[in-house]
């Protein structure tokens, strides 16, 4: 298996509430994208909203109850800290929640958190030992 | 905010154990990995492990035992439909629990899912309507 992550979808309680979120953040739905399922490109990758209901549906498994923790987090690294700052007024500013208020990281970058309207975390950061090449994307060491 | 996502962070039980399953998938590990933590190039974007406890307190939330369903899939895409099924031989192989045998969908193409050794869910897709550029990545419409 070619060691590649393609989609991440996240599950939502409603795809238009979700979509006009993301948009607002800057994200540009796909034309691939309907009422049910919202593709974008997010870099190497795409990133899905889909009704939370129907993806576990489509994997097979029974939906539960949106615990506090999914377990997983995303993360948006950029290029500076002034930036963690602007992207975490942004994702406030389009309807995000504040988890964690931009800070110095015990690994010396500046990061905060903030989640979206279902709660999916997003960790914005600046980290100096992981450069970003031309495109924005993190090279790792 | 560029509309990115750079790394994705999977909360673990055993960091030690999902890294070595994610080895065994045929991701290469970052010099920038230790015991605590694992970075691995996963395309465009990062793909890392960490403890779930850790992941929680990181972001400032209640750890929460980890659902049937964290409303969040991963997927890797391949170029046609045997490499699906090669793709989740080698993820049943490598101790992944099959969730979903490949099958038709009805979206035309041809796609199951496996769960990694926490119950992270991967779907591993041939979609006949998503090219894959020189790289392996999705190029969407």
């Amino acid at each position: 298996m070619q060691p590649r992550l393609s989609l991440v979808t996240l599950g939502v309680a409603n795809v238009a509430r979700s979509r006009a979120f993301y948009e607002r953040l800057g994200f540009v739905a796909s034309p691939a994208s309907n009422a049910d399922v919202t593709f974008f490109s997010a870099g190497g990758v795409v990133l899905s909203l889909f009704g939370r209901e129907a993806l576990a549906a489509d994997a097979g498994v029974e939906n539960t109850t949106p615990a506090p923790f999914s377990g997983i987090t995303l993360a948006h690294n950029v290029a500076s800290e002034p930036e963690v700052d602007a992207a975490l007024a942004a994702a406030a500013a389009a309807g995000g929640r504040i988890v964690k208020p931009a800070q110095r990281a015990f690994w010396g970058g500046w990061t905060g958190y903030f989640a979206d309207p279902d709660g999916h975390l997003w960790e914005v950061a600046h980290n100096p030992h992981f450069p970003l090449d031309a495109s924005g994307a993190v090279v790792l060491p």
